[in-house]
């Protein structure tokens, strides 16, 4: 084996960094060090399979490398589960997994930093013609002739639009500046960006000596709390690198409201917030192009997306409108504009497209993710859902497609739960409860050990347990119910507390303690109530949209977002979040609006396509519905008062009907829930 | 009388500006003290007529004036001579003559500043039906609906293309920004400005709350030693005020040719040339925006026209290309694009068009000099020329069109002349020589009297007898020919001497002394050399012209420009500068240029209309052109060594073909004169 005992060199391609490492560094680790961007999503659990890299073996003198795959440390369980439940090709590790054991060639494939999502576009057929808004042509240009004394942009102009068999063609006028020398220098040869989108004129706008082969195009979602940046190669239609970084707004409001509110307090900021995320959004450019030895005005066209917000904001549009009913938007179709207008430094000529918002809720992020989800081209009755401090929810298929959002709260995100906390090392992503026992096991992110592996307590402190992230507590709540400790009313039943010391007493009401070393870890009344509230707003909206679409059965349902990616859709169907429907066509379709932004990046037939159905969504204002309160309330119980539930019932051991003293709902309410019971 | 003794008080309207003035003021110079802008272009001889102003008689209270036409002086000669030639509307008089005798509200007309051109284009018919680029909409916009949640911005654009009629109207991105605030400030009910040219789509380029009235457009002709600028009410079509400034480019170069070395020589200046011409414009542009009480943002589209150097430098185009053959235009055709992206300052979402460029020295001055006679509409054969540096030559009708440029060189604007100087006071413009006693008469800038008044020599003094301008030397040069002191072949006749002591011996060749008081003024052999080969030139370029078209018969003769605008046309005739006519038809359509730009400001008929003209116009490039020298060898004598002038010849009376030794042309030329003589 090579290396040099202690420390191994490691380059990394395409990007040619390098760097020499501790024998046993995690390669994802490794990666980031050097600024190499490896996607991931799971916090380096081996789960999200978007790390995947391959070994380049040989001897690579110009490195001066003898590198080889077994190079790097043997499969992990969870890797070696991800290759079983997944398919991970032979070649491919996961880089969080794989530690450096030797001197290493690592290629970082192109695909691999979307490689989930290439299956899932495979698995729902959602491939993309690229056709996107630039093309690139090369012409030879005729040189001036005194004769004909027709500027060489008017020469320029016509030879490329015979070149591109375009009847007329338009220039940027800024172009005209360098236009001269450059035609000289490039003998008369050059290649140009063409931009046509929609009903503008085809228009030059940018310009290169010779031949050009590769320009890109950036698709971008502004999350509230991340910022997601993808390059894609707009001819090839590739995802050629991609790149995350936190939204620096949250320092004026970690959460939405709490952000337009500083900006009604402070009116004069606004250019500040506007500023600060172009910032992110310019630092993501710079980290993206670098990555694969481009430059900036390599890039000509983006595409953004992001609840309606951020969408406002990184327009430099005051949000303040949306802070209160009606909730105006200040623009809901397309924005057709600049990178320049944007404050994006990409190629000066570079356009921009933000998605169309469907209501004042309901951003351009779930446009996107509807088109990446394309209940629109479907039979089936699908329901995609983005939960986040709102839930967006859209409803439908092919003939007729429904928009709501419904306001859940922080809850599910792990605020205002007694022992919740960001998904983060340490924290209780997964847990059972012995129905029998009442005894929970759990697993922390960080850790591979469940915590009653016999390994568990050696290797315990090295993340601590320290709470619960969103998943945890869902899992957590559920496992509770289905043991039987919480009842369909969401209340801790006291009386076992005489079976179980898990069950204590706190006040009035009663816990369930997870653990109690580093710190007490339990599952209050109030957490319950919260999830209760909070998965209660998501069904009750999804129940008036049933409504309107006369209760169809739904066929499919996708989670979409962080939240809808970690969590067990068994989980969640057994608290109610999401309807009944058969949990094979219950899945999680990661960064949907990710997705969306790069098909509307590479496919103006994409755009025009979500354009439409954005105009054609019916738009249903779940506060004004009078029948929300009602399915609140229902909506309350575990999975639900009304509702029966029978496929997860069919799939899962639900517990008998068993209530306490109910906690809200009118008395019909209540008499029949007791007739029930 | 009123006024208060030594001092009176002026108010001018519309603008309102007021001062104390000493009695005897001529109105024009009160006017341009206060920087209340009055057109005059003939340096206040009483001469252009632009310069029109009318008192609004009564007492003013709130001015505290008693306002009488009377308290204005009596009309001098030049001034009843302008109303007997023209026709001076009974209440106006012509400011650089009145003088202020007495209090006086003074109204200064938007029609005074270009009334020459209005009285020009009714003659020509040349009417424009306003059809601007710019229109203005008034709409009352849908409030916000949550059931359905259009944004804004598209409720905006829905009501404006219903009320204009329009199958869809995008907006300009930036205007999203203030959008909001705005539709609720006006409650609902707001103007936009809607710009539609070519084969753009509509687009909203400016809001206003409620209804707007006026918004103006810019019409700017950048020549090398002057700017002139007009407003124009882009909805009436009428010029509302116009402004002039000297070119500060003039610093990096006298003439265009000086500041393409310079920018050779010191490529790094480019940005400061631009940046000092479009500061220029600027300045203007603050000056008739104030001029009318309006605002920059009021001024929502502007048309630019130059030669191509001025227009290239104007567009941030580096004019090296136009220095040397072949001569290689950036861009001939016009071209649209923004204010903004020319550094204009105007309303963030004005537009901005240039004409094309008909050839590389052929520019989009001469295209909308073009524009504004109109040679293409017209049967007759009409010779458009602007004389400058360069001359700049169209001529055909409505069958076929053609252009070129000749170097005509300094030489008609006084350089290269001994006693040469720009028009100003004290500047010879006007002469006449005795036949018999060969003595002169002459008349200075500045003065009413003519040199043999006699009270010419007690006014003499007030500005002296300095130089001969440009319109002075033709004058001269054709007196001296009519008289018989120079041959046709431009030779002084030294067997004069002995008849005349107003011919001298200077080294081998003789000279005509003018006068001989402050300085000694005399027309040289180099002097009528220089012009000789000024004139030569153009008229070779004419005749080139003419060549093409089969030697069709001249029917019409219009001189563009400021040197244009001052010559006797039938001395330019006599001089053969231009060829023979009909002298009834060769008039004068001062910058006819400018006259274009407001043309193609107000009406997009016109710029398809002219970018069509441009494209079919065929360019002879008279470098280019193997019978340009045996034409400017003809050229050179007086008025030519071949073309007989028979209509000049029935005007005025030739003196006979008398010939010294020849200067120039082969044997053959010199045998065939020989003959006729």
């Amino acid at each position: 084996m090579a290396g040099n005992g202690k420390r191994a060199r490691v380059v990394f391609q395409p990007s040619g960094r390098r760097g020499e490492f501790p024998i046993g560094t995690p390669l994802l680790d490794a990666a980031r060090s050097l600024g190499v961007y490896v996607e991931s999503v799971c916090g380096g659990r081996g789960i999200c399979g978007r790390c995947q890299v391959s070994v380049s073996e040989g001897r690579f003198a110009k490195e001066k490398i003898d590198s080889a795959a077994d190079h790097l440390g043997p499969a992990t369980e969870a890797e070696l589960r991800y290759a079983t439940l997944r398919d991970l090709a032979r070649d491919r590790r996961l880089s969080c997994q794989a530690t450096i054991e030797g001197d290493l060639v690592v290629d970082v494939p192109v695909d691999a930093q979307t490689n989930r999502q290439v299956v899932r576009k495979r698995a729902e057929n959602v491939d993309v013609t690229p056709d996107s808004a630039i093309t690139l042509v090369t012409a030879r240009v005729a040189e001036p002739d005194m004769e004909t004394p027709l500027g060489d942009a008017d020469r320029l102009r016509r030879a490329l639009a015979a070149a591109a068999d375009l009847p007329r063609l338009a220039l940027d006028p800024p172009l005209l500046a360098g236009m001269q020398k450059l035609l000289r220098e490039a003998n008369w040869q050059v290649t140009a960006a063409i931009w046509q989108d929609d009903d503008a004129p085809p228009r030059v706008v940018a310009l290169w000596p010779g031949e050009k082969q590769h320009v890109y195009g950036l698709a971008v979602d502004i999350g509230s709390t991340t910022i997601a940046a993808h390059l894609c190669d707009l001819q090839s239609g590739r995802t050629v690198t991609s790149a995350g970084t936190s939204n620096p707004q949250i320092r004026f409001g970690e959460d939405l409201m709490s952000r337009v509110s500083y900006i009604q307090m402070n009116p004069e900021k606004l250019p500040d917030l506007v500023r600060t995320v172009r910032e992110a959004v310019n630092a993501l450019i710079a980290k993206l192009v670098a990555d694969i030895g481009a430059q900036r005005s390599d890039v000509l066209d983006a595409v953004i997306v992001g609840n309606p917000i951020m969408h406002h904001l990184f327009l430099g549009i005051d949000p303040t409108e949306l802070g209160g009913a009606p909730f105006a938007l200040a623009v809901s179709e397309a924005v057709h504009t600049t990178a320049t207008d944007l404050g994006l430094e990409l190629n000066p000529g570079a356009r921009a497209y933000l998605l169309p918002c469907i209501a004042g809720h309901v951003g351009a992020d779930a446009a996107a993710a509807t088109l990446s989800v394309r209940p629109f081209d479907s039979d089936a009755m699908t329901l995609l859902v983005d939960i986040g401090t709102n839930a967006e929810i859209v409803l439908g298929d092919r003939h007729r497609l429904l928009a709501a959002s419904s306001p859940t709260g922080p809850a599910f995100e792990g605020a205002e739960i007694s022992c919740g906390q960001r998904a983060a090392p340490g924290a209780i992503e997964r847990i059972r409860i012995d129905p029998e026992t009442l005894e929970p096991r759990y697993k922390v992110i960080g850790l591979d050990q469940w915590s009653d592996d016999p390994e568990f307590a050696e290797v315990r402190d090295q993340v601590g347990v320290t709470g619960l992230c969103g998943s945890g507590i869902i899992e957590a709540v559920a496992e509770l119910y289905l043991a039987g400790v919480v009842t369909s009313d969401g209340l801790i039943d006291g009386a076992l507390a005489e079976k179980s010391p898990r069950i204590v007493q706190k006040g009035r009401t009663f816990a369930y303690v997870i653990a109690d070393d580093d710190v007490e870890l339990t599952i209050r009344q109030t957490d319950i109530r919260a999830i209760q509230l909070a998965k209660a707003a998501l069904y009750a909206g999804v129940k008036l949209l049933l409504d309107k679409l006369g209760e169809p059965e739904i066929q499919r349902i996708r989670l979409a977002g962080a939240f809808g990616s970690y969590i067990d859709t068994k989980y969640a169907m057994v608290l109610g979040l999401i309807p009944d429907c058969d949990l094979s066509e219950v899945t999680s379709v990661g960064n949907a609006a990710g997705t969306g932004a790069r098909l509307a990046l590479l496919s103006r037939v994409q755009r025009r396509r979500i354009e439409q159905v954005v105009r054609d969504i019916e738009k249903i204002e779940t506060a004004l519905e009078p029948r929300f309160q009602e399915h609140f309330v229902n909506a309350m119980a575990f999975p639900n008062k009304r509702d029966p539930f029978p496929k997860l019932r069919a799939a899962v051991a639900l517990p008998e009907q068993k209530t306490a003293e109910p906690q809200a709902g009118p008395d019909g309410d209540r008499r029949r829930r007791r007739r029930r019971g």
